[in-house]
């Protein structure tokens, strides 16, 4: 496992409590390294140079930005390499390896929270049939949720998930800050967040969408507009969605 | 029950099924009178002045600009009469009747998508003590989870509430339009919908922030960035989000 941060963790523990083994965790920091190899059982390193070739596969997930450099600096021999960027194309690597392919497991990680695996759609593409057939195997060992996508589709797919759920949950942190301000819990937005997200599994988004930019409702948009005055970042963007909202309904 | 929309059908439906009668349904339109009607078992009118003055409570569950004009337009004589409106003072009623307050059901409603109101917020305000305790009663026979808020802060929970449900769910259009522009089917989101809002019942929104803008990933913002470029309206809101998450996170 070549990395320690959110992918790696969950991914890792994902993959040790269905049966494989993970033979070493190398991350840049000693830190990082020893605490993903420890909830793993396994030995650690931070030099790429010791890095064991006694391995079926090395999953690379780290930073888009961190994947050529590590790919550089040591040679990866026949071995299956992948990585796990949605943003990142797979004939990065290439020039690098002999076998290669992409294992994006598409959901939101944090080191600290446990994902179950079982229902996530894991995406993968692959150089060869036969790479494919292996990370086919791979996936469906954790997830009952495979996915083929080439790299120009995954890309979308990442951008996609950038809106629902990144920028979803920057909303959740500006709906703390506007209640925290007047002294009011969080807790109250939860069952509203949850049936926010459980509605569009049973129908679209545009048939779920409600609230006054919905309805055309000027007065309401003009008060919290107002409410929102000392604020003018905040405000732009609530005109900003306001006005994309009623186009979307009145179109 | 005043108005016959999202609000009037789900809040009628839930009150009927724990043993309160609806004594009648008024709507401007005979068409939406009829239909919410028949669901709730109970004679309609289209006229204010056929509203049956034999009720224990009139609930306005109408647009809040409607408010005013439909309570002008007869008299209420000294029953309780609540609006159901998260933007809308109280004391709007107070011209109008003897006793009221605000009955405000803190959900996301459509017609067709029933809703279960067991541990859905109910804020309630009242003019007396009085009204307050036959408020919570009635708020207590549908739901486990009153509050208690005045005027502003309602009005600050709706405005929390347009940002964690109508804009986040325009999120989910927005992420809906761009999988299908390449043809990926809207399905690939959903388990990533769902994570997203239940991280957030667990942990603070902050620390569930994730994605390129969260790490200061200008390589794949950059990207993300041309892939919008002939949508210059979402390459904006892109850009503001990404740097509104890149200062909360650097800060």
């Amino acid at each position: 496992m070549i990395g320690a941060g959110n992918m790696a963790t969950q991914l890792g523990m994902a993959l040790l409590e269905k049966g494989h083994q993970i033979v070493q965790v190398w991350s840049r920091t000693q830190q990082s390294a020893a605490k993903l190899a420890s909830k793993l059982n396994c030995p650690f390193t931070t030099e790429t140079s010791s890095i064991t070739s006694k391995t079926d596969i090395y999953i690379l997930a780290i930073n888009d930005t961190a994947i050529e450099s590590v790919l550089s600096q040591r040679s990866w021999g026949d071995t299956l390499v992948v990585h796990t960027a949605g943003s990142t194309s797979m004939n990065i690597l290439a020039p690098y390896c002999a076998n290669y392919g992409v294992f994006y497991p598409f959901q939101t990680f944090t080191i600290e929270k446990k994902v179950e695996f079982d229902h996530i759609p894991i995406c993968i593409e692959a150089n060869t049939p036969q790479n494919l057939e292996i990370l086919n195997g791979l996936a469906h060992s954790i997830s009952q949720n495979i996915r083929l996508f080439d790299s120009n589709q995954r890309q979308q797919i990442h951008l996609a998930a950038v809106f629902v759920c990144n920028f979803v949950n920057h909303f959740y942190t500006i709906g703390e800050k506007l209640l925290t301000e007047k002294g009011i819990d969080f807790e109250i937005l939860k069952p509203l967040i949850l049936e926010t997200a459980s509605k569009v599994i049973y129908q679209s988004p545009e048939s779920s969408q409600t609230g006054p930019a919905s309805r055309n409702d000027k007065v309401v948009i003009d008060k919290h507009l107002a409410m929102l005055a000392n604020d003018p970042d905040l405000k732009n963007l609530y005109s900003l969605l306001s006005e994309r909202i009623i186009q979307t309904h009145k179109s």
